[in-house]
């Protein structure tokens, strides 16, 4: 993996970093880097996330989903950093692209009905994950599949593992039914544990090479390096902080290959959820190329200058090529490899910012293979956590999302609190179009 | 449909409007709203898009796509405004929620060729749309497909509807082998065109009711009024234009429904192509509830006070009860409805963005049926129109793209121009962590 940062210096665009200023955030990524490693030698809570390429145990994960291996579809309940990872391995690596792998991380009754009407439940594996196990739409959602598989006859405790913290009462349901249960490793917020369990449990039951991903997660964690010069992570993490701070609040991931499209949803994530608090973090903005040429570049290259753009592409790709049409008009098209195209896209793209002064970001894969996804998961986890200490923000936790959280269970257990009060106090202002208010 | 825009104000929110705020901007409404009618009346470029409802022919459109009412699957091959629309309609409308609706809009070999593998060419009709008949991605693709057809056994010109504009090699093409082919509506760029053969062709092969769609969009198109008070779509535009003027430069769009995620990319065009421009527009995020509260909401709540939050959920749901849990500690989840609980999380969240201040609107539809959807793309439109107005810029035109677009039509016609010289001159600043720069 390499990354570019080329577009982003200020001989180039605006806001953009001057030789000088990288110079001087070299130095405090030095700083931040020991920090870093004295968290992961101490398996402080997060920085334990960047050890995960040599403490998870694939082998214990081959042993859980071995009853389950026969399965045709894996069906993930879980949300957030419980599902978000788990997808992303799949689309990248699993050879159908990861149709095979359905998540349920939404209770929209709607699509859990449709979900479960089209499926043959006796070839398929459920794979729960929570880590407090009290996960609302989490149980919701498991309590729903596992009574759709005893009204087929499907003996559910044969199909379903279980991913979850040591206590709790999804804990103790697998305990009562001797399912098998991985745990959520220490010390590593759902966010960064993809590369756990937690995000690997349905790539191994499709037969994903799961060691080769760990592999490629520990050659980036040796990549790891007191300057953003020599470390392809710090050198992503250190530009978007310093491009953050001089006004790109918006960093736009724009993967072209259609088997990344949930890596730009799992980076929203990492990225909101790690550094949007105190009143800073970038917004994720997910994009997909060259679709997305045709629905957002207009605003990227001509809007406000306030977004960081990050191209993403494996310089390998399949080949295909493009046949011979009876057009004259179309004769340019002939013989032309889609992925030639789609890289001719991407430069266009990166060149056509470039000339806007619009700063951008170009991070390279070999090849989207099982080592190549692990770099990248592992290199944009290291990125985040580079940020959140140059930024000096509580990179492991979500305390903003308690409120919602609490509000919630308060309703769904008829509390009345102060919480349950603001909701039904809502201010209203409703324009109906029939003349009310 | 309606729109609550009582935690967009002053008392609520910062960025908010105080009172005396949206009466100024109901006075520029009123203007502006003129200025719409004028150019609905004379039919000009854009606003043509707004009489969609009743000059789009839906009978023309099922006569075009009665030769191949028998398919399974629709493929359709387009990108962008030839796209999305139609993808965001089969999604929320056929029964199977999308799912025999592939959209081809990239050109990524690995991807094309998975999905190619997988049809049942002879059960699958193919919908061409290009308004030029000369974008690369669609025709290299629509080649490729054509390919696949011959070599599978099967007559594709029995199997092909086409929607293009009067000339160019795809006119040219489907009057060479007698295809059906239905135009492109006059002055309306793609991305306003969903309501119409652009938009709608899938869904008709589908049998979804793109007569109730039309009627729902007509019934939108009568609530356009002088007063944002008045009008839905004009409470929302005038809303979303005064907050983006008091900083809220992002627009994060949050349906609370499966069915509606594509929604989210079909707005997100609407809202980056017409508005980001000219240094400003707001930059749309994506997201769905209530999925991403476990994703974006920390950074929504806790981040910078640069964002609108849009809401958006239909008030009827089919209803799916939580089963009964053996633990104690599930009891409370117990006969929880899913819809009750997915709406419930969007009260909490809405509440909890308020009691920070961050300021969020309320959409909401009947419910999600094809007049319901109808009302939500047109309001939308008319809403995207009126922030063009409002913010002085050419909402209909796309001038950015242009740029990259031909800079990669040179690359594939082997010339050596300004842009081709600038994608090689790239400015290179590379870290690849092993050793190299």
């Amino acid at each position: 993996m390499n990354v570019d940062i080329g577009n982003a210096l200020a001989a180039v665009a605006e806001p953009g970093l001057s030789r000088d200023e990288l110079a001087t955030l070299d130095e405090r990524v030095a700083r931040a880097h020991e920090r870093i490693e004295r968290g992961r030698t101490d398996g402080e809570f997060g920085y334990a996330a960047l050890n995960l390429p040599r403490t998870t145990d694939a082998e214990a994960i081959r042993d859980a989903v071995a009853p389950v291996a026969d399965a045709e579809t894996v069906v993930t309940v879980g949300i957030g950093g419980s599902a978000l990872g788990a997808r992303t391995i799949t689309s990248a690596l699993a050879a159908d692209g990861g149709t095979s792998h359905v998540v349920l991380d939404n209770v929209d009754p709607d699509h859990v009905s449709r979900v479960l009407s089209e499926l043959s439940l006796a070839e398929t594996a459920i794979n729960v994950v929570s880590k407090s196990g009290t996960t609302a739409e989490t149980l919701s959602n498991f309590l729903v599949v596992r009574e759709a598989m005893v009204e087929a006859g499907v003996d559910w405790t044969e199909r379903t593992v279980v991913t979850t913290g040591d206590e709790g009462p999804l804990a103790a349901l697998a305990d009562e039914h001797d399912l098998p249960t991985l745990a959520v490793p220490d010390g590593v917020p759902g966010r960064f544990a993809a590369l756990s369990s937690v995000g690997l449990v349905p790539a191994a039951i499709l037969g994903c090479d799961i060691e080769g991903l760990l592999d490629g997660a520990a050659a980036a964690a040796e990549t790891l390096d007191s300057s953003l010069f020599e470390c392809p992570a710090y050198a992503y993490g250190a530009v978007a902080y310093g491009l953050e701070e001089r006004g790109a609040t918006i960093n736009a991931v724009v993967p072209y290959a259609e088997r990344l499209e949930p890596f730009a949803e799992w980076f929203a994530q990492l990225w909101a959820e790690s550094l949007g608090k105190d009143g800073r973090g970038q917004t994720p903005a997910r994009a997909l190329g060259a679709t997305d040429q045709h629905s957002q570049l207009q605003l990227y290259r001509a809007g406000r200058r306030d977004k960081l753009v990050t191209l993403l592409r494996p310089r390998e790709r399949p080949s295909l090529d493009v046949p011979a049409a009876e057009a004259d008009a179309l004769a340019h098209l002939e013989g032309t490899d889609l992925g030639e195209l789609l890289d001719t896209e991407l430069r266009a793209t990166e060149a056509s910012l470039a000339e806007a002064g619009q700063p951008n970001v170009r991070v390279e894969l070999d090849r989207l293979d099982p080592r190549g996804l692990g770099e990248l998961l592992y290199a944009m986890e290291a990125a985040c956590v580079l940020v959140g200490e140059l930024a000096g923000v509580e990179t492991f936790t979500q305390p903003a999302v308690e409120w919602g959280k609490q509000a919630a269970r308060d309703v769904l257990e008829g509390d009345e609190t102060e919480k349950t009060a603001a909701i039904e106090d809502k201010h209203e202002l409703i324009v109906d179009g029939e003349g009310g208010r």
